[in-house]
């Protein structure tokens, strides 16, 4: 699947025959006649998760109750889902928790970066981003930098979230004010991926420590954290890891880091001995420094079904097919859609993108509407975007053919009534 | 049942068959033969909630996917169910949300009681709590001045966390350098509860905000929080709620305060326009602004169950219930296993204890594990004590008739065999 264009629907179901992937599609239940374009946000049902669900609910909670936080392993949950979550992302046993939401997570991160170079470099106080990154990570680092910055309002030493965009580039902005860079891997709205190994070099070259992102990158491009030397990173499971509607997060830092690392949300489940009770607060010294409450066990033992399916899954296949889709893809909406005005804002370069693609139109609302109304479900961000994620595990080369001419036919015949108020999705 | 000592089983059948609450019991799923003490630690099963989970996974998850956000009515769940809760609390609406855990929705309240505090009165740098709160709460106290000092090293203005003991009252800690009382309404081990209105009452005149942590209150005894005229209040669902397994707590804030309370946990949930994707944060003119990250919405949902399984009993008869049920679990202690040097540590006074009873015992552990083995579910905690919840809706008179009986058995035949290493429950 190389070179898709000029091709036609029966070339595309010869190669649908012959993708290694394809069975995956059997792993999740999707309802007939939806091609999903969505997974970026919220993944499919994974088969056997729902049976999951109802022996936790069923079985650990009616029968077991209390007893099952020992004789169901509800206790060590976040790190045994952390291990497996690890082998997605080239982290080791021992490095990554499943927990909480990627906003805290990423709270918890520059939290403890911060803390590092208060220790190391006083004197770097900003927290480096890019303003196209997803608008949270910019207001969590606009909410750390506020609340520090608020016991010091009279002193000049002030925390300070800088922006990369079109007037400060990556390097320019790495200068030695900077205590801790945070990206997103993969662009929620546009795909555009960053370099991991080069980033992460550059930034510590400066003296910086990196959080990386990866909302849209676990389970849909190959990651290595430990071979970037990575030091924090954080992300979702449920969009390429079809976890569930708002399954638990995860978070991991590099072990060398984990002597020292801190973080100021020090709930019962992040202290060296949660059950003596102590009267003060005393850090585990391992990554479950990272925890804090109490964790929502039925949706967090639902993602172990997904990351099951994801690690069966050869991420380099995974990778060429994602690739692949969306190639065709773009060759498919500017051979058949050519006419009607959509600008592709995804880089066409491969390393230089994620697994969804998106094209700017002024109707792109109305245009992600109708589609919907047709079976085609991507999603809209603003401004104008629609956005069509590519999930190798259960879409087909054909998918992408059918998708293309319906959405040629929304565009051939909408009027473009567009709702004074619009509703729209609730997640990235 | 204002006085069932020198009772017999005969006649707790007989109070059984006349409780108004007894039906009550068939609307939760049981195991046959198990006498649950430990309802205060985790709920049982309220029937329906199993059903309430396969629908959000088998048909908003798997068919409706993303668009369940919108018609599904995922996104308004927590302001939704925080409706609901606000009833049991004595809550106007829009003042409380359903999300995440107990411990970040302390570090919430804290934070943002502390930023209006250094706007009114910032010579006010004292946290107060009480050395034998829940040790998660004086641990994210402890976060929070930890934080905010760690940019102010240099400085004698210093945020300090002061702990009421025995050394200490309440009243001499409330000085004029305190800028929030945090207790919780009832005490995790004792049982012993504070008197909202007059302790409110008296931080209000020190100059004090307060927080009221409700986790072993909300639903086992009578709260109204705009009654007291208290700040903040946080909570979990899991306990007398029955919400599930680590199921999402709850966040309260007085209506006065909306107009500008800040936290620094913000995530896209508490943004006033969360979908325009602005690359700076300007937070929601209400409770949402207690929102952060994505939340697990099978978890969340469940909550819904258990809360209406509470808002049909009649709060007055739960807490009556409450009291019998503790007064006859005490007596028939004293009564029946006096020998056994079992020393009450929760107050007999009614107004001053919740809906729990607890024993020191220096063979505390051992106990409780024999009592497991014999289906008399209570729990432990350090040091040396026996909790045992005492819950309303599912407990008869003659389950603590029987309990005792069986803790008298164990009392008299265990040879105090303990484990080098002890299990423990995981949680509260």
């Amino acid at each position: 699947m190389s070179n898709p264009i000029h091709t036609d629907r029966a070339s595309l179901q010869a190669a649908d025959a012959t993708d290694p992937l394809a069975s995956f599609k059997d792993r999740f239940s999707l309802p007939e006649g939806l091609i999903y374009l969505d997974g970026n946000s919220l993944g499919p049902l994974p088969l056997g998760a729902a049976e999951r669900a109802a022996e936790v609910i069923n079985n650990e909670w009616a029968h077991g109750l209390i007893r099952s936080w020992n004789t169901a392993g509800w206790f060590e949950m976040p790190s045994r889902l952390g291990d497996k979550l690890a082998r997605i992302i080239g982290g080791n046993d021992g490095e990554t928790v499943v927990t909480d939401t990627t906003s805290l997570n990423l709270f918890k991160a520059l939290a403890s970066a911060v803390r590092i170079q208060q220790q190391d470099a006083p004197e770097r106080r900003v927290i480096l981003t890019e303003r196209d990154n997803f608008p949270t990570d910019i207001y969590i680092a606009e909410g750390i930098s506020d609340f520090l910055n608020s016991v010091n309002s009279e002193t000049s030493e002030h925390y300070e979230v800088r922006l990369i965009d079109e007037n400060l580039t990556l390097e320019q902005a790495l200068d030695d004010s900077v205590a801790v860079l945070a990206l997103s891997h993969v662009n929620y709205r546009t795909g555009a991926m960053w370099d991991m190994d080069s980033v992460t070099a550059a930034a510590h070259a400066a003296g910086a420590l990196v959080i990386w992102d990866l909302a849209h990158a676990a389970g849909a491009v190959p990651v290595d954290l430990n071979g970037a030397d990575a030091d924090y990173a954080v992300g979702c499971t449920y969009k390429y890891l079809n976890g569930g509607p708002g399954s638990p997060a995860f978070i991991w830092v590099n072990e060398r880091h984990q002597g020292r690392f801190w973080q100021p949300l020090t709930g019962w489940w992040s202290h060296a001995a949660p059950f003596e009770m102590a009267d003060s607060y005393t850090a585990a010294n391992d990554v479950r420094r990272f925890l804090c409450g109490t964790q929502p066990i039925t949706s967090m033992a639902m993602v172990e079904c997904g990351l099951d399916v994801a690690l069966e899954a050869d991420i380099d296949l995974v990778r060429a097919k994602s690739l692949a889709l969306a190639d065709l893809f773009i060759a498919l909406v500017r051979e058949r859609c050519g006419e009607f005005g959509l600008e592709l804002v995804t880089p066409e370069v491969h390393a230089e993108r994620g697994s969804h693609v998106s094209f700017r139109h002024p109707e792109g609302y109305a245009i992600i509407q109708a589609l919907t109304d047709r079976g085609v479900i991507g999603d809209y961000r603003e401004p104008e975007v629609l956005r069509f994620g590519l999930t190798p595990l259960y879409l087909s080369y054909t998918d992408i053919w059918d998708a293309v001419e319906i959405l040629r036919d929304v565009l051939e015949t909408s009027s473009w009534d567009v709702p004074a108020y619009r509703t729209r999705h609730a997640v990235t």
